[in-house]
């Protein structure tokens, strides 16, 4: 029998973690952590340390750990029938349940949900959609994805292609063809700090409209881009951004698909980020927040306009060559549906708001002084700091230093999980939403005193 | 509240399923059924039905339906920690098991697991290390995947170019960019009939050492296969086929990947095909037999030499940029471990072998005669009987009379699911490994039956 004591020496041996540094973590100079149990906005690990995660683990945990009614719902259906595929019109109670609930809460011209597991997944479905929506339609030329820099849209080939930071890129030979990079709506990076918001969005949109015609409209199929940035920055945009956008997407008659992985289902203080900034997206990609996270989900909303579109493509073709073997997992739907209920039963997604804007000025009471805070932002229960060497001027901090992950370690020894964002000494905040007033401000001070350890 | 008995309705208005006439489907033409439960090899629909599934959901719930023993460690998992995130050295007790227990099964040469969903996220996973393993190593050239005709590795856009089905590329611009194809180890469809099999197996090492030759090893880094074709038609290969592609894949510093997501932990009676062949690969994909569907999970297997590097590649770049949010999701890898010790515990696998060589046998009995049955073929759990117009001269059907999917339906009439391969009139099973040798002489039966409705 397998003893737990060797849990240490099994895990460098035999487990290959994401985003690690495999060398170190092998030799063990990358510190094990065995989670153990949760509840609320709080882990325990088996060392018996208890922390407040206030990143939802990777910001999906959204209506908090240890849910009995999500736990519960994944034990019935384990029970009942685990499993039994999508294809061909099989379905079971509960995918076909959070189906309908979806297309209840998305925006009014959507039509489907294809489900997957992944965002990485979905965005993966969303492309060869597109693609298939333009060839129906005989337009074969008309393929290219905007991107922007900064935007994070997952880690498979293509999705990795279309996420903008170096980290997912270097060495791993993408992006690849048929993927191109816009400016990120980021106003605190802008290259010319004499630029008014207003100046900065009609910038962006100039940039992408010039983008637009050198490679020429009818080469490009969409646009992807989350609604606030997320693992590029934790971002909002400026005011009027999505508008003028939109406005130039139109005129070119370009898609757009709303990444809102982590937006979905109430981040921002509101069920979609698309209706938070009055976006109206083709396709929209769910994933964390569909579930919380206790089962593995993802889906594509596909709009009226584009489904149609596929129906035809059928009758011309016959069956979609698409599917996953996992497609619309019961556990996951089942885990879906009881999460769903429970952010409406709980009034989570208004608690998102309204705690969101109380952490928000908690975190700019404590901070918003201090010389090497360069930008305190944040819509609902997604926040960032942003620390630079000097504010006057916006210097930025030398890479090398870490200095964003160095407060990320002070805050840690203090008991509560933030991220340090992988471009930039921003540190990411993106609590459950069951986060409470006192929570907040725990997290405030508690970063307070580890700046001032880091930074003086 | 939701009801019930709108679930049809709300079915076809919102629910997008995978590999559907999706047209037909949402007029009502094509079928739905709604899957309430299972137990052993059978499952429930909610009008009533009882169906023997002698294809296992899509080959993928291997112990069998209803298993109690899976369904409470997912129950107990999600009441411990549904989910926390794998990220820099983070994990479960769980996933680090599982981990080991798949290490501990796997080829002595391999050293270490990382874990996706699905068996397309795991290939996109291997494709991209592989890319990444070439650059360190300082060979930037060498990216091209030989793939085969017929193989299936997925339904991404590179996964889904890998796979050599025309069902799963047309109308979606696949195949990408570096991905090449090269002969199927389908002795029975070849195209000079007077060859032996010991000279096709020639023939086609011959076929990829003259399409490396064509391409130049310097620019190709890996081969991937299914041990024994699935979804391309369920081909056990001839033998000597793997030794003799291997020695031109060792010739040309090519690695091998082995995709088992169909042939891992048990389905050809010996834990992994690999190991049936005496395939000695770089890298094995597994998913479905994982955790017998009863969760989404898949993994990448690396063996000692890629995993080298890679940690070489850590130790000159940081962290590697690579992860899904639900790597090694715990519900996935309690689920993983519960379904390992059954397939022990009840020895599954080695009835996987024996009731498989019933299976066949009976088969054979059964059809062996009908002059439309070309070829009754199988290993293990995965069977097939390929229809043709004429044994002599092995005249095919024209496809468009669909006679695989007429001998699949009739049979369907009769109780049992099989599958209609996507390409020829194929019919596939792939049971659970707890089917009896009644149950096998039942789907026989049933299907000479079904066969003599259909073609006479
Ligand atoms: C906006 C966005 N899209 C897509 C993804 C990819 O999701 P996954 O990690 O589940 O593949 C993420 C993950 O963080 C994300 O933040
Ligand atoms: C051999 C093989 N590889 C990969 C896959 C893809 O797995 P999934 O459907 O989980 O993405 C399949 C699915 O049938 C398969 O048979």
């Amino acid at each position: 029998m397998l003893k737990n004591d060797q849990l240490e020496s099994w895990d460098r041996e035999n487990f290959f973690h994401p985003s690690t540094h495999l060398a170190e973590f092998a030799r063990g100079n990358v510190p094990q952590r065995v989670v153990t149990g949760g509840k609320g906005c709080h882990i325990e690990d088996r060392d018996g340390n208890r922390l407040l995660d206030a990143f939802a683990g990777l910001y999906c945990v959204n209506v908090g750990y240890g849910r009995p009614e999500i736990a519960e719902a994944i034990a019935e259906q384990a029970k009942e029938i685990a499993y039994y595929h999508a294809y061909v019109g099989h379905g079971t109670e509960a995918s076909i349940t959070l189906a309908k609930m979806v297309l209840d809460r998305a925006p009014s011209n959507m039509s489907k949900v294809y489900f997957g597991l992944s965002g990485s997944d979905a965005n993966e479905t969303n492309i060869k959609l597109v693609w298939y929506y333009n060839n129906i339609l005989d337009r074969p030329e008309k393929k290219k994805i905007i991107s922007r820099w900064r935007g994070y849209h997952g880690s498979g080939l293509m999705t990795g292609s279309l996420t903008g930071l170096a980290a997912f890129q270097q060495k791993f030979d993408l992006p690849l063809d048929r993927v191109i990079h816009t400016e990120a709506p980021y106003y605190f990076r802008r290259d010319d700090l004499s630029m008014s918001e207003a100046e900065f969005v009609a910038h962006c949109a100039s940039e992408l409209e010039a983008l637009i015609e050198r490679e020429g409209a009818d080469t490009i199929a969409a646009m992807i881009g989350e609604p606030a940035l997320g693992t590029g920055g934790l971002v909002p945009p400026p005011a009027g951004y999505w508008q003028a956008i939109q406005e130039v997407l139109d005129k070119h008659d370009i898609l757009l698909i709303a990444d809102e992985v982590v937006t979905g289902f109430g981040r921002l203080g509101t069920m979609f980020g698309s209706e938070h900034y009055g976006i109206r997206p083709d396709v929209i990609t769910i994933a964390k927040g569909l579930t919380s996270a206790y089962a593995p989900l993802s889906g594509s909303i596909l709009s009226d306009k584009v489904w149609k579109v596929l129906e035809e493509g059928t009758d011309k073709f016959g069956p979609i060559g698409h599917g996953w073997t996992y497609s619309a997992h019961p556990i996951g739907a089942a885990a879906g549906v009881a999460n769903l209920r429970l952010l409406d039963e709980l009034n989570l997604v208004s608690n998102a708001g309204s705690v969101g804007a109380h952490f928000k000025a908690a975190l700019t009471d404590a901070l918003g002084d201090h010389p090497n805070v360069g930008d305190i932002r944040g819509e609902g229960l997604l926040c960032a700091v942003e620390f630079v060497e000097n504010r006057d001027g916006r210097v930025f901090f030398d890479p090398a230093r870490t200095m964003g992950a160095k407060v990320n370690a002070a805050l840690l020894a203090r008991g509560v999980i933030s991220r340090a964002m992988p471009q930039g000494d921003i540190l990411g905040f993106a609590p459950p939403f069951c986060l409470t007033e006192s929570e907040a401000e725990e997290i405030a001070s508690k970063l307070k005193d580890a700046v001032a350890e880091v930074l003086g």
